[in-house]
């Protein structure tokens, strides 16, 4: 505890108390939770496979066909259909690995990427971002520095994620801020979008770049993430074909993630939309490991259902609970790391928001999601990045952190003693028992107000939403970059000032 | 689904949306999930027996001593402890029931009270009430009579609670409002504070004579339950210890709670405060038995952890989590039906009133809680009774009264066929196997807003705080008693009338 007491109002201007170590490197502490029986698993599976088999899926890129014909799969060029035996997906299953080192700049932000590793990355993919003081606007260079600065700042937050779109910044352009601001803000484990081979390329290089890494040092283990969506139903367009090869052939990570909104894109049955989640999926490491075998990727899948009035996608709800926990049934049943994702449709850090968000998380913890995405900050199922939003969320996900801890049981725990010692109706706050570990013994509030009634509207009335801008702005204002930021940014900006005289590189697809 | 679409803003005069059926009673859907290692969890059942064998409980009413001395219990009356030994709790665990039969007055709403169960009850023992249109306010005659129809209204609240106190009746006269209230408002089962021999009695005969039953009616299954709270650590209070012997003798059902917050009441690790709750209920499980071997008897706690500065309680912490776990497998362990509870210290229908009580709410389903208390609208760590809380919990409860329903997983949901007829990028909006579906396919929420932001605004712009309070007014003002309510009126109306002029029951203890 730090002197900042909890259940007090708390100075809105300062910085949130990080005062216990432990939530950078998590193992999950539940047992997996089926959504489904095993048979209705194992059904999904052989379905899935059936339909790659029989109907194949659409792919756009010649050459992921091409990589696909030579190992083995049945290809219309007419049609761009290519159909993948099962022996096939059983031979990729083989060769995709079941451990991933995720290098970091700082190894103490290094982690292992595989079953029972529990990982959180931010909202992710945002076109917007919003917050109380600024009001919602277009995500901006500026707000994508601020959204990995409050990514860095956390430790319960493991993967650097795209959380707004620098829309200010030319697309041809953009990659150079991407990655560089990543490089110079901080020191986790990199993202990258697949926006065409020679952005993607442009971005390892200037991974190696910044951070002084010869190809052998890049390549031992994974510098870089992407998420690579399918256009469910069946369809894989050519920047994401093409970055499943390309991150295969550099060793770097692709999380394969269908997008399967049950009853739009997908069966509304969330059993359907899992086969086509599954399918999907099975296709991409396929093809990453006809690319490159042995190379880096992720299983996932983002299914959830959409309001069937509105078409627009729902979170948090029954049927995202029951995919998530399906999938993590998949996802064992083939053995690899896996991605999941929690969500909402609120507009606001309010209860609807942490409700959906929370029951997200929740399915995707029991599931045991290697990682999970949007796990704070995600608004407007993904069209904003909400950095009051981002607080709330991280206080589910530090809470969960704390429990992956193991709570002591031996003897002196069990505290027959201690009981012994205090008279019936008496207390222990004085006991020697309570003295020895009241310091350490309980999870720290980041944002909740303890307080009683009175307490709390002396200290302004409110909400956990309102109490949230004082931590985020604390921690921008209070951001000091990483020690080796301004070595990175001498180091990248020759390079990313001639590119840029050289034109960038384009958006391909 | 309704006409009244989801995902766009709906007139917030309406009343709630309540057409699909099924949540009236529940099983558990989900595998239970360990807190603590099964050698753990025996050796708390041990030190508990210990603690009940060697330390004892100070027991307060002279005639549970008695009763515990003549079932061979070791008493001292001049410091009025009692040691009960483990032969003697083994016996009692061997006669308490395993199942119990909730009656109510609409057959519809009588419940099996027994292991694998999932009940949900309200927020319940609140001084004070709070909502958007009156503010925060001392518990009515007038807020215990909204509370009632708010609980009798939704279908997944499966027991009534003492929601808020009605403050403004003198105490020797409310239970003839509370009792009084409940049957003329709901047909749910009922609840009866524990407050003194005659005030019980008196509440047992309203029920008698209210729905007309004989004795013979009355004892066959449990017409109310309560809630009997240990004084922690290891002293059971007069009124407390005289509920046990008179609900066990009239057949009624007790629910053992121990509040036991550890750091305050318990010893500070969730551990010994797990031990400390499981000897003070085994305690008064066996004072139950042995007042009337059979009677039905709940194994209960609500073990948290406390604010180590102000000494307050928290709830939906890590701690609170553990506890909720661990005592699942206690009460597994000892094979009775058993409650929980969640709660939060949010003082507002916020993001921290949302995850607080999520977090409670998700271990104690997990636990496979047989009724989780608190579960709707328990604001301030029970202080306050919000009715926009009520509303926003009533999301998560009917969320995983959804999840209880197995969803459909068969050759027809698998939906090869669908997959096959749709083409890639296509979509499954428009195809028969969406058509036939849709209507039921998905979870309809009650307050959430699916609706995109533009729409939203359009709409006001409403936190789910905000649209709550349309919802529960209009639950409110188009609340129609049950049938029989004028007719149970009459019935009682002579009677409270007698018993008044006679005046009253005093609370004793």
């Amino acid at each position: 505890m730090t002197d900042q007491g909890k259940g007090r109002a708390r100075r809105r201007d300062q910085a949130p108390r990080q005062t216990r170590p432990g939530y950078a490197r998590l193992r999950h502490p539940f047992a997996p939770q089926p959504g489904f029986s095993g048979d209705e698993i194992a059904a999904m599976h052989d379905t899935a496979l059936r339909i790659l088999e029989d109907l194949g899926m659409r792919i756009l890129l010649p050459e992921a066909r091409a990589i696909l014909r030579a190992g083995g799969a049945i290809v219309d060029d007419d049609s761009e259909m290519v159909r993948i035996g099962r022996d096939l997906v059983a031979e990729a299953l083989r060769t995709a690995p079941r451990s991933i080192r995720l290098r970091a700049a700082d190894p103490a932000h290094e982690q292992m990427f595989e079953p029972g590793a529990m990982l959180f990355m931010g909202g992710a993919g945002c076109p917007n971002v919003a917050d109380r003081l600024r009001g919602r606007r277009p995500g901006s260079r500026e707000s994508y520095i601020e959204t990995l600065r409050l990514q860095q700042a956390f430790d319960v937050i493991h993967m650097l994620g795209p959380a707004a779109e620098a829309q200010d910044v030319p697309v041809h352009l953009r990659h150079y801020t991407i990655v560089g601001e990543q490089l110079t803000n901080t020191t986790k484990p990199l993202h990258i979008a697949a926006r065409g081979q020679r952005q993607v390329l442009e971005s390892f290089e200037m991974i190696r770049t910044g951070l002084a890494l010869d190809e052998g040092a890049f390549t031992d283990g994974v510098w870089a993430s992407t998420v690579i969506n399918t256009n469910s139903p069946r369809l894989l367009d050519i920047p994401m074909a093409r970055g499943v090869i390309d991150f295969a052939r550099e060793g770097q990570l692709a999380i394969i993630t269908p997008f399967c909104l049950a009853g739009a894109m997908a069966p509304v049955t969330v059993a359907g939309a899992l086969v086509l989640q599954h399918a999907e999926a099975l296709a991409c490491i396929a093809l990453s490991q006809m690319a490159a075998p042995g190379a880096p990727v992720a299983y996932g899948g983002f299914s959830s259902n959409v309001d069937m009035r509105s078409g627009a996608p729902a979170f948090g709800t029954p049927e995202h609970v029951r995919a998530n926990l399906g999938s993590g049934q998949l996802a064992r049943l083939i053995g690899l790391p896996w991605r999941s994702a929690t969500g909402t449709t609120s507009k606001l850090a309010d209860a609807q928001g942490a409700f959906e968000t929370g029951m997200g998380l929740w399915s995707a913890v029991l599931a045991q999601a290697t990682v999970t995405v949007h796990a704070a900050g995600w608004l407007e199922g993904g069209l904003t990045f909400g950095y009051e939003k981002f607080i709330t969320d991280l206080e589910a996900l530090r809470s969960l952190a704390e429990l992956a801890r193991p709570a002591p049981a031996d003897a002196a725990a069990l505290a027959y003693d201690a009981i012994a010692g205090v008279a019936p109706f008496g207390h222990f706050l004085g006991h020697a028992h309570t003295m020895e570990r009241y310091r350490t013994a309980f999870y720290e509030p980041l944002n909740a107000d303890l307080s009683n009634h009175g307490a709390w509207v002396e200290a302004g009335s409110l909400s956990a939403e309102e109490r949230a801008t004082g931590i985020w702005k604390a921690t921008l204002d209070r951001f000091v970059p990483p020690p080796a930021a301004a070595e990175i940014r001498d180091r990248l900006a020759p390079w990313i000032a001639a590119r840029t005289a050289a034109g960038g590189a384009p958006v391909e697809g």
